[in-house]
């Protein structure tokens, strides 16, 4: 290993370089006319992989944005890991707050500044980078590896699933490696072993057949503002549970364990509140911060709207009001479940004097890897090498579909080694990497492969 | 009064054909485009006054549109009414949906269609010539009258409240007989003693300082939308009651003779539901519909809006959430005081960890004059007579606020003898006015004159 760190170290400045060649591609995957960039973009790393020492590399077209794919299975007997990344990134619009072009990265500060530094671009070139000096100080790799690298990440990787479900045997491995979140802190060495999924629903609460003038009708029939107001009340209680029947049995609660470590983790919450411009934090009682946001189910308005919503009044009872509602669920919650457990009790929330619809918009299953996990231990002990201290666990309050796919489809574990930080305006004018996580993600990376091929 | 009556019938062709006239001029006070039509529509008010005999007749002009006035103080020591109306009308969109055009008048059906024909200038010109015809019956009438007719009530009068505070010695009357509502119900003399007040206020209710994405932060901070919900819930009881401390303070019940006068009229809530397009009726226990409509304050959304409204799925926590939330207010609940009240309660629903702004929009004053006062009196038995049945008293839940601005003024009641009806279209295309109750006004009126006169 100690050559493979050395080739690393010695190999930086070339590595950025390369970074920066990958962070002038305009890979925007949302907008038509970046259709060629994207191409362009699949190719360079498709070019990356066979420098790294890919014995097969391909692009996919698909119904989208091109999928790559690069393997080395030299090792057989050995585990493989499969790493997935994208190489599509977020627009740049509002262009004028960036300080410099989106797409011309700039060094300052430690830090490389263009648009997909660190969302995903600087994280996917971490592991190619890693296996690359595998071959080039030891001519070879202890393990087999698969990359996976697709260019519809920012637009809801819609090619993605079918290509997995069509590609088991391919992609087969005993650990998906991705680096596409953030670390806890900056470097603090972090493993995020946890997912929510997600129940997202919107209803519609529907009253008198058109809006009706509030004076002429305002005490004759139920207002479906405030009939719509009353029951999205109705489903937390006072302690701020979820009141839905039966919506927490699947929940697995967390272990002794992961509260203890969760507790040792530095957080202010008077930091967190103060930055959130909030005065106090709020949410279920009986759990921190952490707990509530990683591993308990939360149920948020993401929207509302009914009637007049201008400036200055008019004076109606409006026909109907909506709402999207949705939940963040923890293993082991099914989101079909929820979605049926809700649109009943929503519904018995209701009074005569309305109609309700209730539509199921989508869903995503919760993840967890257990903390004992092989996969997990050499992620941990691998970032705990390469930045020089214990690395910490931590949950995602967010879902991410693809985790899922892969959990499901490959029967694999994920490990999500992210590099990023919150702050590095991922998806925001200004985004930014911080390029000491890039070369302790790179050590990461190498530390991990040589980990995990051990029995 | 019987050469008066005969006049009338005798003439009824010609006064369609001036009604025909007058709402070929489209005199809509909102567009720009129409302002010459404006001045034509007020310079032909103003001949049909003179015509009509009044002595004194000036076109006023104002910031808005002008005001017509016209009089005839021929009968010292004798009472004076002031009859309001509107030569202004609505725009037609969508005038795709007109079966004539609307500014074409056209008779069918004992109708006549064309825009503004119940709203107001079929009402307006049914004074003009019940007091035409005593001049040209008897020669003289038995009071004295003026006419206030302004162009501005489509879009909120706001040249006619300075102008009544400005001309109060000019205005003075002893009665202000409007005709701008509706009869109960076809064929059914009806006098509007009521109308309610109104409290608009605008509430917003902010969390954190930008939209969060709900899965990292879901179960960390209050969701403005769902505190909102909770808080507009706290604002009515289980009974329907609003729940805001003293608010019921200064309510003037019904009394017993109002209450069994509009258990009298033929009114079925089935049927009003089904026009509504509801399974049932809903609000305050304790009171019948048209009680609650009319005579007992009310407390309504009429807007609501907060995140993500779009379609599809978005997970933010929404920053805000804003409400438009209007009381409607009855005799004697004092909008000013109820906004403070509001105010005051609603900002102590809220839980620490948000921000509640509150703004108060705009108020109007309920009125209400007692079945008793001779006016009322007058106006009943005026059009039993020329109806030929019984005078049903109702009162509006809507609130009319140049009645307000008469009341307070001129210290004179205010009658509302509406002729038109709810299924007359108003503001809505094939607007029409019943030809029959265009007769029976212009007899109402004339013996309207004749009862009042009286002492």
């Amino acid at each position: 290993m100690q050559k493979v760190i050395s080739y690393i170290s010695e190999n930086n400045d070339r590595y950025i370089e390369e970074l920066k060649d990958f962070l002038r591609i305009p890979s925007i995957s949302a907008l038509p006319e970046n259709k060629s960039d994207m191409n362009n973009c699949a190719e360079f790393v498709a070019g990356k992989l066979r420098d790294a020492g890919m014995n097969r590399v391909q692009v996919y077209q698909t119904e989208g944005h091109p999928i790559v794919y690069g393997e080395w299975l030299g090792a057989p007997g050995k585990p493989t890991i499969l790493f997935y990344g994208h190489y599509d990134v977020q627009p740049v619009d509002p262009i004028e707050l960036w300080n410099n072009p989106p797409f011309e990265p700039v060094i300052n500060d430690g830090k490389i500044w263009a648009r997909g530094a660190t969302d995903d671009k600087g994280q996917v070139l971490v592991h190619i980078k890693s296996v690359e000096a595998f071959f080039k100080a030891n001519g070879s790799l202890p393990l087999n590896v698969k990359f996976l690298l697709e260019g519809e990440e920012e637009i809801g990787s819609e090619s993605l699933a079918p290509f997995i479900a069509q590609n088991k045997d391919m992609l087969k491995s005993d650990v998906v490696l991705i680096s596409d979140t953030s670390l806890f802190a900056k470097g603090v060495p972090t493993i995020t072993y946890g997912l929510r999924g997600l129940c997202y629903m919107e209803v519609e609460v529907i009253g008198p057949n058109k809006d009706l003038h509030s004076g002429s009708f305002g005490g004759a029939v139920a207002n479906p503002v405030n009939v719509l107001a009353q029951m999205i009340a109705k489903l937390h209680d006072k302690n701020g549970k979820i009141a839905i029947p039966e919506f927490y049995k699947d929940v697995l609660n967390l272990t002794k364990k992961e509260r203890e470590s969760f507790k040792k983790l530095k957080f202010s919450e008077k930091k967190y509140a103060k930055e959130l411009g909030v005065a106090e934090l709020m949410g279920e009682k009986g759990f921190s911060t952490l707990e509530r946001v990683w591993a308990r189910p939360t149920l948020d308005c993401n929207g509302i709207f009914g009637g007049f919503t201008g400036s200055g009044a008019k004076t109606i009872i409006p026909s109907k009001a909506t709402a999207k509602i949705s939940m963040r669920l923890v293993p082991n919650q099914d989101p079909n479940k929820i979605a049926k457990l809700f649109t009943k009790f929503f519904k018995s929330l209701a009074p005569k004097s309305v109609k309700v619809n209730v539509k199921y918009l989508h869903g995503g299953y919760p993840v967890v890897v257990p903390l004992e996990h092989k996969a997990i231990v050499s992620g941990a002990d691998a970032m705990a090498k390469a930045f020089g201290k214990k690395t910490v666990f931590m949950r995602e309050g967010g879902s991410i579909p693809i985790v899922v796919d892969f959990v499901k489809n490959l029967n694999a574990p994920a490990v999500l080694m992210g590099l990023g930080l919150d702050s590095e305006n991922l998806h925001s004018p200004n985004e930014h990497f911080d390029l000491n996580h890039f070369r302790l993600g790179i050590e990461s990376s190498a530390y991990f492969i040589d980990e995990f091929s051990k029995d």
